[in-house]
């Protein structure tokens, strides 16, 4: 039928989008019919029925949850080592992204970055010796998502590594994140060596007390602003951060200045900063993170307060089910790969980094970005 | 009638928008009329005749014209004196915003300037010794348009001014352009007196050096990407330049550093741009200079390469028609006035900012830039 035919007769509606799409027929006074709609939930019968009876509780539960994280303050307060700053940090335990893994079932980047991790320790010599050292069970591991930390991709903390502290300054309570250590050979993509070690040695005795120093100066970083600021310029602060990456620069540089002694050592730490564009993600993490957590423990709210991957399996953990992980298999994503490459030697999903779209921000910001919008389509 | 009826007959569509429109109709086989009109131009008969015989020569001219524009590469290349660089630059002339003006048609603002630029130069001790300077004829005025410049508001260039010299790469030419004040009391506004020549002085001595020895340990600052990457964050660097001057910031900042011996001036001069989002407004100006002067000189070229205000007049000089302006006077905005204040009290349109517009920025990228269409309006 052509469209103009279609418009002789009398037009009857049906929306199946947006229920506003109705609303402004309402206002017109044309009769539409809504159509109740939703995504189909694979659920078993009884489970279903259980969730229906308590609905209204339900309700009100995620209502309460919702706002605690809309009315999160996230601000970056300090930096400290993660063995003395993050909640149950040991000596031999490293932290990892997505839900709890064993050694075992340990994809290969991951497996990497713990490697790496015992290399930049000191804990192991090689690479075998790392790899039999943790096989043998000599090492720990724990979630990040369980010590209020979150860490990008492999998501390694170990225990001499230098972290964020993010405070929700609404609601108390605090996040920890590693510093972004840039692209390429990373310790966070699974990569080991002497150029990683030193890398992270640098971070941590240069880029670290240089950072330190100027959070301490400036008292506080309000990640929340820049957050804001930088969705109005082209970032989702997720794969795209330069925007805030910038804000944040320039806050800091003045304080550097004036607290690094040497200021070839300042210059340096400068430059590392500007160079990646995504030193900002970690810090989106550990907002994200510090916003979500005050959301957690609202009995019976099923609002997911982390999605995370380990390159095995995907978890969420909701705000009603405390500590508990629910998981499944990690997806292998339909990716942009490197020419000669394909999905099938990819690794499935990892990181902790889908808590900024557990926050609303990143995928679910991507309207902002549209440099991002352009490289992935849609 | 309704559109549902308007639908039921046959459509004649005749379009008065964009081609465009027209031309996916006429993909689609539909029959449509393209209206062929233009704003009127009031102009008498023979001047309309003397052109029209010329039609072909001059649209070939603005072709030529237009890809000098298009294909210029503005790059921060060095800073200096005014009096050292400026071609034509004097010790008793004081370069304006804006078509050529006397003191005696000068409106406030601008006198304000040149009171505060000649207590800044030490060439009077108070504001009346200035004023009797300056109607004594014992400085000279001219626009800093005619010596490659560009200046914000009042526009006042004098001879001890530092200027950021910025070459098109392309074409060779040079233009120039202060440094920003930042908002409050300042020279370009038409402020004089103690505070105004110490900030001044202070931009002389310390911020001068420091930036002139950064730009020249990074050899070049490419100021047309920095324009590109902003305009994808916000800004339409005329009215908005707060992603600019980050950018510029971000690459400045290590170079200062390095070579600024004392850190504490260092970290001052870092703040004090910092402090200013439109410390960039000056760069994307003399970007623009730059740019437009390349295409000056194309014979019948009808393009225009300076719009300038004075706050008295409004100029445009064309690329065919070489230093004549063509003035008419300068409007007094329609604008968001001070509680209080109303269009009665402020004075016409003033500076050269308008450069941006000439070069397709500011206004005519002003959907760039939601920040700004949200302010204005439209």
């Amino acid at each position: 039928m052509a469209i103009k035919d279609l418009f002789k007769t009398d037009l009857k509606v049906v929306n199946i989008g947006l229920a506003s799409f109705k609303e402004s027929l309402d206002k017109r006074k044309v009769a539409s019919v809504q159509v109740d709609w939703r995504p189909p939930v694979m659920v078993d019968a009884e489970a279903l029925a259980a969730v229906e009876t308590r609905r209204a509780e339900i309700e009100e539960a995620n209502a309460k949850a919702v706002k605690l994280i809309l009315s999160g303050k996230p601000v970056l307060v300090g930096m400290g080592k993660a063995l003395d700053v993050i909640p149950g940090m040991k000596k031999n335990l490293i932290l990892h992204a997505g839900p709890p893994i064993s050694w075992e079932r340990m994809c290969g980047p991951m497996r990497g970055g713990v490697i790496g991790a015992l290399l930049y320790e000191g804990m192991a010599k090689t690479p075998e010796e790392a790899e039999k050292l943790a096989a043998a069970g000599a090492v720990e591991f724990s979630p990040c998502h369980e010590h209020g930390a979150v860490g990008p991709m492999a998501g390694i903390v170990s225990p001499s590594m230098p972290v964020f502290i993010v405070k929700n300054e609404e609601h108390g309570n605090l996040a920890y994140g590693t510093m972004n250590e840039g692209l390429g050979k990373v310790l966070r993509y699974g990569a080991f060596g002497p150029e990683i070690t030193q890398r992270l040695k640098w971070m941590e005795e240069t880029l670290y007390p240089a950072l330190k120093k100027a959070i301490e100066k400036l008292g506080r970083v309000d990640l929340k602003n820049i957050i804001a600021q930088a969705l109005h310029m082209g970032d989702e602060v997720h794969n795209r951060n330069r925007a805030a990456t910038s804000l944040l620069f320039r806050l800091l540089a003045p304080a550097i200045v004036r607290t690094t002694s040497d200021p070839e050592q300042a210059a340096k730490v400068l430059e590392f900063i500007h160079g990646n564009d995504h030193f900002f993600l970690n810090l989106s993490m550990a907002a994200s993170k510090a916003t979500l957590d005050a959301a957690r423990g609202v009995a019976k709210s099923s609002v997911v307060v982390v999605m995370a991957r380990n390159g095995t399996d995907f978890g969420v953990q909701l705000s009603g089910t405390g500590g508990e992980w629910f998981t499944g298999p990690a997806p292998v994503p339909d990716a942009l790969y490197f020419p000669g490459f394909t999905k099938d030697d990819a690794n499935p999903d990892i990181g902790d980094s889908a808590i900024t779209e557990t926050n609303g921000l990143g995928g679910f910001a991507i309207a902002a970005s549209p440099a991002i919008v352009q490289f992935v389509g849609g």
